[in-house]
């Protein structure tokens, strides 16, 4: 039995146009029954404003099929960490993050700091206090919501939430758990979500690197789509894709012949 | 001819404190006629405040022999980067950078950017104005007054400059030349000031990495003194020192016995 993980964001759309046979091709992995999840690393509106855009889209999906970075750090943080978690996230990404919470003035006393795109959130009094509960005793566990470097708004380039963690290790000496793609613990809580094995699983994205590099790094297959980021020198570098899709829209023509090949294999 | 660096925090003084026989060894190297400069990573007074610290612990001396991050950098960027620089620095450090300053407003147009320990004066604003003018073309060099991780104030640790460099470093892909101990620039930068060879040159400083090792890594000689910051396990580590003293009073002990021993070798 295969599972697939399906990135959103340059592969069921782009802005807000739908991939065409993109709709057709989620009703039909739903009637196929074939366990599926959609896994993206956007952290700027919580999960419900995600299923309302894919209705919008006309992509009836349940919240439970979508695992963005702070529900994947919720299931970590729950499983891994004692403690209440420092939240440094914006206030959409709060909404996702089910953990207990450290009080917003304490300086000590966190199982866990979780680092988001905090955005014109941030403060040098406000990651200062970040480092200061990292540095406390018991040492807490630095997590990352994602490594996106920046983002392009309509004024310019502004610093994601890399850069931040980035000088919370350095200040401290520790290294970020990442819950984001294209992290090991992101892709394993995917599975685990699945319950499906790393041989059995395929990865469907638009991001060489992130989507089809990580999969492949957490032994699982990458399908890379030529829709949203890609561009003709992905192909170049030193990542190969186990598959090259026009789209979305053609999956389900390769699953079934990869699924035919493989039960010939068998046979 | 020899030549001498000497750190000033833990050698010279600690806290308020003069170091005993330090006034006199200061003295002495004037009266011998031999060449030295002190070398500290200090950001938070402008080089004329250590002037008057130094002048207050009975050891006076004349700006020009105190080489600072920020000193070290003017000489720095005006021998190396052309058009003006913006600065991210506190207002101690803007004192002694003389350097053609960017309009404290505009979005491009530096020839470098300058990092310093800017404490409270960080914002996300600011953080990201610095990386927007990192990111434009043609690229601006990135210049860190020292790589200190934190320092401890009276209410608990405090992120210094290099957590901000770092950050900067990872969102635009782009390497510091960073201009403080134990940097190779900045001790280049000293030994031109001086005019000396490396081989002719020892570093003299309680910082076993900063001073000794990066001296050394410089081509320098590398004397440990055992005050300021000085722990015993400082000697078991990969960094031996070329003399360790008990403090900067057995310098001109030490200093005439190796002359004499060199001269001997040479007859």
């Amino acid at each position: 039995m295969r599972s697939l993980l399906i990135d959103l964001d340059g592969v069921l759309y782009e802005d807000d146009k739908v991939i065409p046979g993109a709709a057709e091709v989620v009703a039909w992995l739903a009637d196929a029954g074939i366990p599926f999840l959609f896994v993206t690393n956007t952290t700027s509106r919580p999960r419900h404003a995600l299923v309302d855009k894919l209705k919008e889209l006309g992509i009836p999906v349940e919240e439970d099929l979508i695992l963005t970075p702070p529900i994947a750090a919720s299931r970590w943080i729950v499983t891994h960490v004692p403690g209440p978690a420092a939240l440094f996230v914006s206030a959409a990404t709060k909404t996702d993050l089910a953990v207990p919470e450290l009080d917003e003035t304490a300086m000590e006393g966190a199982g866990s700091v979780v680092i988001g795109d905090l955005g014109e959130g941030w403060s040098y009094g406000r990651l200062n206090r970040a480092f200061r509960l990292l540095m406390a005793e018991p040492p807490p566990v630095l997590v990352a919501l994602g490594m996106t470097r920046y983002w392009r708004a309509s004024d310019g380039l502004r610093l994601d939430v890399a850069p931040f963690v980035k000088a919370l290790e350095y200040a401290s000496g520790r290294t970020a758990v990442v819950l984001g793609k294209p992290s090991l613990e992101f892709f394993l809580t995917a599975r685990e979500m699945l319950g499906s094995g790393a041989a059995e699983t395929v990865m469907v994205g638009d991001d060489i690197v992130s989507d089809v590099g990580g999969a492949q790094r957490a032994g699982m297959q990458g399908v890379l789509v030529q829709t949203g980021k890609f561009r003709r020198q992905d192909l170049d570098g030193d990542i190969r894709p186990d598959a090259v899709l026009g789209s979305i829209a053609e999956l389900p023509g390769w699953w079934k012949s990869t699924a035919a090949a493989s039960a010939e294999r068998q046979s």
